[in-house]
């Protein structure tokens, strides 16, 4: 069952949905028909798991770096810099330009469910950082949540048009930089 | 020739590089096949000159808001804020999404250069801007400029995971927001 879903996860990324036959599925995963159809009603079924699948580790991953110690900006940071592999992109984001997948809500809903935790996780933490007086008492924490989640998946766009994760990083150096201009430092009056 | 490119446009768009064949760019241009080949070797040179096409119509439009009047806060807020069908999502970034688009280094180049003249340009309204006393010295051009686009590009991500606008103008205010912070504003000392 666990091969079924893993090789599901591989195809729908290689393939995109339309492209990932049932009979793919139970190739890769050297499985039988009798097999697939025993655990899974069909390819939907699939898909959701293998979706879902991803969706919890991206928040699992994206947990330990809000969860870590630090001011809200630090964190916010080693949220963004940590290692990625930019050119290949974000496993969710991606599947919203599969026309398919978004146009089944039962296969779009944990896309939207996982940007909405992101942006509401972001947003408590910028939360948490303005009401510790790190950060400008002016900023908007749910809004400022959404920017940042959006110029990650810009920046792989970025990065995809110059085919260099240069453009991505460049993307999120200017995020920080003006997530650091609204962090309160001493100022001389 | 005209209707030939729009609509090997239309059909980019609707079925992507691999869902556009020769025939249905004929058909849909109610052209003959002589017609075709007299103006364009084949689909490469076709998908060329719509690609072409519709870069040098984003670039015209981005260009009316970054060289209107106003600081370059106000310029690049209307250059955000300008009405957009966010569903449909950007037709240059949408392009980072076709494989074969993006295999093809002829096809990649004018996506590529569409996102660098749109960095560049955005880069000389915020250099303006900073030199002009409206920003804060200590913000760097370069990388704030692909934080922008960036913004954008994450913005229609956002809005079709959430299946509404809504997520790319919160995305938007967020990155206005932090602009605004990094505003230069009368300081009590």
């Amino acid at each position: 069952m666990d091969r079924l879903v893993e090789s599901t996860r591989e195809l729908l990324w290689e393939r995109g949905y339309v492209g990932t036959s049932p009979r793919a599925i139970q190739q890769r995963a050297g499985a039988g028909q009798g097999s697939m159809y025993h655990h899974f009603s069909g390819k939907p079924e699939l898909a959701l798991a293998a979706i879902t699948r991803t969706a919890a580790e991206l928040r699992a991953e994206a947990e330990r770096q809000f969860a870590a110690p630090g001011t809200a900006v630090e964190r916010i940071t080693a949220y963004l810099r940590r290692e990625r592999d930019v050119l290949r992109g974000c496993p969710i984001g991606r599947l919203t330009q599969d026309p398919d997948v978004m146009a089944d809500p039962a296969l779009r809903r944990p896309v939207e469910e996982t940007f909405t935790w992101l942006r509401t996780r972001l947003a408590a933490v910028l939360t948490e950082g303005r009401d510790r007086g790190e950060l400008d008492a002016a900023l908007d924490p749910s809004a400022t949540a959404s920017t940042i989640v959006a110029v990650l998946q810009g920046g792989y766009v970025l990065a995809r048009a110059q085919n260099s994760p240069a453009a991505f990083t460049e993307a999120v150096d200017g995020a920080l930089g003006l997530l650091s201009t609204a962090s309160r430092t001493p100022r001389s009056g």
